[in-house]
């Protein structure tokens, strides 16, 4: 057999990224067990995590919420939504200023679903008054789809504001918190979201490979018969849980047993509010250091997340994203790449199992990397290269 | 928090299912690391996967077949298969013998994809000959979908006959092979697949999070512009994978290692050929064992798989399935409950990382737990109940 092409590794490296994050050890050894995907004790522990999921957003079953969990990456849980709420002859207004926004769009096209882009330039936020214009001319509109950390750029967009103009006219708004949900508060009801999806390895820090939909129930219960999808039918999903306890299909046991020692340490750490403040801790140290490095977010502060920041290119000559990306990397940091359209930038994040000390070293380490970066194009220079 | 209402295990409990399965210690060891799903090492390891499961199939790309990996279950690379590779005015032919036959029409209508359920009696195995006249009188069908292993009942479906068949007549053919792949030796290029699909969490002893489809490139590849879902595109999926070495969307990076390292333990076993050995002893054992205690399997040995067997629940007047399930998971093994529809039954997995020794302990277990049901049943006679 050809062997794995991989080198040894000492330990892991840090992850600054927006997910898969480097998770606790604790989280990864919960998946040290095998479960039987029909078994009463893993259907409880199933059970235990849709709660769980529906409290850490301040809502529950009595107040006409569901929790339906899905197979797959967040990608998935969007879809799912789409496939399954939006009626045949619905549409939907995408806001879109990112990565994601344009994804929603992308998968609309393919479902065949009715749609329109609202976009605004990936620097600024959705604009509501946008919205609501679109919403006024438009009133097949059924549905209103909105990111709320655009990760392209670590931009927050204002989902309450959002929110209630879609509830003014009645539309059922779709929320993407894949990148937020957990690693800031968040009071679902007064969000006006009708379905917000999220994801198992995100700011919950668990692992991937499933995301999960929280739903007003009537919301969901009201599209029976649309499902475009059996795989990604949240429905059949929910009725599936209510009938028995468990997937429709086979679930990924280990994935969901990991996730429930995440929401066990999210609790130990204090809940959502104090994961928040850790977050905010590492993203303020990150811009504190990098500051003073030279190196500038590019995002205005007032709308920068702190789960990932973009930063232009420095404008050093030799700089070059693969040797800065492969020399963090060699000191046990592993960093993201940027996905902005008009600016070269490379991203970082600071989300997952990482404390203000990481964000120092990772810093450090980036201090030592860019005078680096310099000498090499000097030398390059010096020799007329 | 209100605790996860689980009571303390010493061990695991072995699982005599059709998956997830039971898996080695070294499986599960191997997702202790966090890996980054954009790093290349990472992306080496996927890479490395996608060509082993060509290779463990007899083909290559180099004789024009490509292994396209797909986040979340089984059910979902089926759907995949349709959603991508069936043009809109296609029709599919499903030979249905079982469940899994059964959730492939309901996916095609789900789909709104044009389909025909061609059925047999869920204890006979799909007829070539029924297929080759449907083929006659519905020349518009263009595809022919089978299940290789139904574990309904543990029949096995005659996937080479019904290949040759498809390919007489020009149709595609599609193959759940998801309970078989890796558990039996399998010549793809002869058995007549276009597309055979298989998940991670079964023969391969790897765990749940993600499946495969093995496809035919020219097949995938003249599909273009057919998808019906962006998160279940299999063609993007294939480009991304050649763009970048990555999965368009978050891949289960921690399932993704252990499918790795159990990859390396088939191999260390001697390939699927020592490993079908291994089943079939297993499934031997069962047999005798079980016959030996007056439990005979539903199906004609002729049909039966080593795979997953189906017994009828016993003549004794105390049986109830639920209690025989939860007096052998009290002793450490958890069997599969029944899922066909004229007959009750339950069924026993023999996959999995499960040895005959294992099997004969499960054999002893059901010998201690059979005769208390019967006593059972006689003290609610002798109290008139």
């Amino acid at each position: 057999m050809d062997s794995l092409p991989i080198p040894p590794v000492a330990r892991d490296r840090l992850l600054f990224t927006p997910g898969p994050l480097t998770t606790s050890l604790s989280v990864k050894q919960a998946m040290l067990h095998d479960a039987g995907s029909w078994h009463h004790e893993f259907n409880a522990v199933v059970q235990w995590i849709r709660e769980r999921l529906l409290a850490i957003a301040g809502v529950s079953r009595d107040t006409g919420w569901e929790c339906v969990l899905l197979q797959g990456s967040g990608t998935f849980g969007v879809e799912a939504v789409f496939a399954t709420c939006v009626p045949p002859a619905g549409e939907v207004v995408v806001l879109a200023n990112g990565a994601y926004g344009e994804r929603a769009a992308q998968m609309l096209a393919q479902a065949r679903i009715n749609h329109r882009v609202l976009r605004t330039p990936e620097d600024l936020p959705a604009q509501p008054a946008a919205l609501e214009a679109a919403l006024v001319a438009n009133p097949a509109i059924t549905h209103v789809f909105a990111v709320h950390c655009e990760t392209t750029s670590g931009i927050l967009n204002p989902i309450a504001d959002l929110g209630r103009v879609a509830r003014a006219y009645g539309k059922s708004f779709i929320v993407d918190a894949m990148s937020s949900f957990g690693g800031m508060p968040l009071d679902l009801e007064a969000s006006g979201a009708d379905h917000l999806v999220s994801s198992a390895n995100k700011c919950l820090e668990g692992v991937p490979g499933f995301c999960f939909v929280l739903c007003r129930r009537e919301k969901l219960l009201a599209s029976a018969g649309w499902a475009r999808s059996l795989s990604l039918d949240l429905l059949a999903q929910l009725k599936g849980f209510e009938r028995n306890g468990q997937f429709r299909f086979t679930p990924p046991t280990h994935a969901l047993l990991a996730f429930a020692q995440a929401l066990r340490e999210l609790e130990q750490e204090g809940g959502v509010p104090a994961r928040a403040a850790r977050y905010r801790r590492n993203h303020d140290t990150l811009l504190d250091g990098m500051r003073a490095l030279g190196l500038l977010p590019y995002l205005n502060p007032a709308f920068q997340s702190h789960i990932i920041t973009a930063f232009p290119f420095p404008p050093a000559p030799g700089f070059a994203f693969d040797t800065f990306y492969r020399d963090l990397c060699d000191r046990g940091f592993i960093i993201y790449p940027g996905k902005l359209t008009r600016v070269d930038t490379f991203r970082i994040g600071t989300i997952g199992r990482l404390f203000p000390t990481d964000i120092e070293q990772l810093v450090h380490a980036v201090s030592r990397v860019l005078p680096t970066l310099d000498r090499r194009a000097k030398t390059r220079e010096a020799h007329g290269a």
